[in-house]
C-alpha cells in the first residue's frame, strides 16, 4: 500500500543532534557565548529593488485590472528572458523555452526523478546534499558513490569502470565549496556523453565564483547541451530561501530514447506543478537589473569576506581545507584525525563555536567539518579569534 | 532511461482547440463580440488585507533585523494555526502538525502519490479534474473508473464489488458543480474504512458551499480521519491563482501498513519542498482575520450571483444542469444530445459564447458543458441573454 522504499530511508539526525548538543550546552553554561558556524542559511536582506518589485506587484494583485490569475506554464517570460541575458553574458545562448522557473532547486532536483525510469543506476559524489540521496532512495534506484577525498580535493572524477545513467554534480560544492575547472566538467561532459548518462548539475553557489576562469554553469561546457540539466536558484544568490524561486534549465537538445527531455519535463510540471507567484517572480526579475546586481553583490562580498577571514584564519594555523574562495562554505580536516562529532563536542566545548560534522553528509566526510560564511562578520571575527585562541590544543 | 509511462499520456488538446477556435472565429467575425464563459481562473482582485499583509511582510524581509530565511518545515505556525481556528468553526478539531502549507493542491494532489505504492489500484470519477488521471498513469497505477451521468446527478457512488487503493473525491466537483451531502460521504468513508483504502479529498471550491447542511470537508465525516487526506487551496477561496498557498491535511490517525501517512508526508516535503513564500504566509493568515472574511465573502459572492444568474436561465430554458448553486461550475446538458464539441462550435458560431466541452473531462462527460461563474457579471449577463435568444435554436 504504502511505498516501502521509505522504510529503507536513514533518520537524518544531523541538525536535531547539533541543536540538542547547544541546548545542552547553553543550559550548562548559560553565560557563554555560542557562534553559529554551521548555519546553511541566508542572513542578508533581501535587496531594495527586490523588495521595491514585490512591493508594486502586490498592488498589481489588489486591483482587477492588473490582476493576475494562473500564470504562463513555464513562469513569466520577462523573467525567462533576464534569465537568458544573463547567461548570455558568460556566452551561454539559451532559448526562453529551455528555462522552468521553480520554486527553488531543492524542489527541481528532486522531481526531476519523475521523468526518469526507476530501473535507472544513479552516480553521486560523496560527501553530498543529502537530497540526492534521499530523492533516490524514496524511488527505489540503484546508487553507486564516487569519493571525494584530500588527494583529489574532494572533486572525484569519473570512474570509467563504473556506468551510471544518471549522475550528480554540485559545483561550487555544498558542503566542501571545492569547484570544479573546465576541463575537469569537460571529462564529465565526455563520460556521460560516452554512457548515454544525464547529468544533473546543482550551481545554486555559481554566484560566489569569482574567479572568471572558472565554469559557474555546465553549459559553458562543449556538449553538456546533449547530456545535463542545470539547476539554479536565487536562494543564495538574492537571499531567497525564504522567499523561493529558482530555475532549471533543460536543452531542447537533451534526448534520451529519442524523447525530448524538455517536452517531458514540461508536461511534468504543468501537471503537478502550477508555477511561482507573480509577485516573487517580478522580484527575481528585479535581481538582474543593473541596481539589482549591484545590491546583491554586496551581499555576495559580505559572505565572501567572512570566508576569507575563515580561510586565512585555518592557512595560519596549518590546517587543512578546501573552499573559502568562490564559495561560502569551508570544508576543513578535524585537527589530530579527530572523528568529526568528536571535533564538534570540543571545539563547542572549548570555543562555543558550532560548525557541521562532515560525517553528515556522507560516510567521506568523516573526519572533516563545514564551517560557513553565511553568519554575521562580528561572530565570524570571534569565532576565528576562539580557533586562533585554541589552535595549537584543538 | 527515460519513464516510459510519460509515452502513455495523452497530449491533451482541450484549451489549445478552444483558444484556435476562438482565434478563428474573431477573424472570421472581427466585429462579433466574444463572450468568455468557459473560465477555470478567478478574476477578482486580492483582497486589501491580503495586499496588506504581503506589503507589510515584504518590507520585513528587506531588512535584516526583521528578515527570515528558510521557514517552519511544514509551514508558519501563525498560519497552521489559523486553518485549525478555521475548521474548528465547523467542528472539526485538527492539530497543528496534522496540516501542511503547500504552493497549491494541484502540486500535493499530484506529489502526494509518491508515498504510495506502484502497485496501487485508483479509482477516479469521470468526468473528472484532468490531473488525477495524468499524474496516476506518470506512475504507472492501474486506473478504475467509477461514472458520473445524469441518474446519479454525477455523484458516483462507492462500487463495492470494485476494490481500490486510493480514491479520489472532488465536492463541490470540477468540472459538475455537484456537491456531496453528508450521507453520500459517509458511504464512501465506510466503503474506504473497509477496503482499507485512502480517500484523496480535493475541496478546493468549499468556500462556494453556502448550504449549511453539505459537508465542506471530508472530516466532517465520522471515521475519515482513519482514511482521508484533504486538499485545500487559497486559488478560489481568496483569488490566489497566480500568488500559490494551499494546504494538504493528513490526520496523526491515518495509518497504512502500520505507518502513519502524516510522517511519510514530512519525510517526502522536507526531503523535495522547501516551503511556501513567507510573504505569501502572511498574505494567506489575512484571508483568516475578521476583516479577510468579509472581503473574500464579497469576491465568492460575486461569483455566486453569476452562477446563479446562469442556472436561473437554464432553468427558465428547460435545459438540464447540475452545479450553479454551492458552486461556481454549471454543468449542463448539450440540447438536442449534441456531442459537446458540435454544440460548442454551434454555440460560439450563434452567440459567440465561449464554455468548455464536457468531452474533455473524460468519457462519461460527453454530451455535457461546462460553464463558469469567474467572468464578470456584465459578461454573463450578455452570454445569458444570447442563450435566451437562441434557446429554441441551440
Amino acid at each position: 500500500m504504502i511505498n516501502e522504499n521509505y522504510l529503507k530511508l536513514k533518520e537524518s539526525y544531523l541538525f536535531s543532534t547539533i541543536a540538542k548538543k547547544v541546548g545542552d550546552y547553553s543550559k550548562t553554561y548559560p553565560e557563554k557565548r555560542i557562534t553559529r558556524l554551521g548555519i546553511g542559511d541566508v542572513t542578508r536582506p533581501l535587496a531594495p529593488v527586490v523588495v521595491e518589485a514585490i512591493g508594486k506587484a502586490v498592488l498589481e494583485m489588489g486591483k482587477a485590472e492588473t490582476f493576475r490569475g494562473y500564470g504562463e506554464e513555464q513562469g513569466y517570460l520577462f523573467l525567462r528572458k533576464a534569465i537568458c541575458e544573463y547567461y548570455a553574458k558568460r556566452s551561454v545562448m539559451l532559448n526562453e523555452d529551455e528555462v522552468f522557473i521553480s520554486d527553488g532547486a531543492k524542489s527541481d532536483l528532486g522531481n526531476i526523478l519523475d521523468i526518469f525510469s526507476a530501473a535507472n543506476t544513479v552516480q553521486i559524489p560523496d560527501p553530498v546534499y543529502p537530497v540526492y540521496v534521499d530523492t533516490n532512495i524514496m524511488a527505489g534506484r540503484s546508487i553507486t558513490y564516487i569519493n571525494g577525498n584530500i588527494e583529489n580535493n574532494f572533486l572525484p572524477m569519473p570512474d570509467r569502470k563504473n556506468k551510471a545513467d544518471i549522475i550528480y554534480l554540485c559545483s561550487p560544492n555544498n558542503p566542501t565549496g571545492s569547484l570544479y575547472s573546465k576541463e575537469e566538467l569537460k571529462a564529465w561532459v565526455d563520460y556521460a556523453l560516452e554512457n548515454d548518462a544525464v547529468i544533473l548539475f546543482d550551481s545554486a553557489y555559481e554566484i560566489f565564483v569569482r574567479n572568471e576562469n572558472y565554469p559557474r554553469s555546465i553549459f559553458e561546457i562543449e556538449g553538456a547541451v546533449e547530456c545535463a540539466i542545470e539547476f539554479c536558484s536565487f536562494s543564495k544568490t538574492a537571499g531567497f530561501t525564504g522567499t523561493r524561486c529558482g530555475y532549471t534549465i533543460i536543452p531542447k537538445k537533451l534526448k534520451r530514447n529519442s524523447i525530448a527531455l524538455n517536452g517531458m519535463w514540461l508536461r511534468r510540471q504543468t501537471t503537478k506543478f502550477n508555477g511561482v507567484p507573480y509577485i516573487v517572480q517580478r522580484g527575481a526579475e528585479a535581481v538582474f537589473t543593473d541596481a539589482g546586481q549591484v545590491q546583491i553583490k554586496e551581499a555576495i562580498d559580505y559572505y565572501l569576506e567572512n570566508a576569507n577571514i575563515i580561510a586565512n584564519t585555518l592557512t595560519e594555523l596549518g590546517i587543512w581545507y578546501t573552499g573559502g574562495k568562490n564559495s561560502p562554505y569551508i570544508w576543513m580536516k578535524c585537527p589530530k584525525n579527530m572523528l568529526s562529532w568528536d571535533f564538534f563536542d570540543q571545539l563547542l566545548e572549548k570555543t562555543g563555536v558550532v560548525g557541521t560534522p562532515g560525517a553528515g553528509f556522507g560516510n567521506m566526510g568523516e573526519g572533516f567539518f563545514r564551517l560557513s560564511a553565511f553568519g554575521s562578520k562580528e561572530n565570524v571575527l570571534y569565532g576565528m579569534e576562539k580557533f586562533r585562541e585554541y589552535g595549537g590544543t584543538l
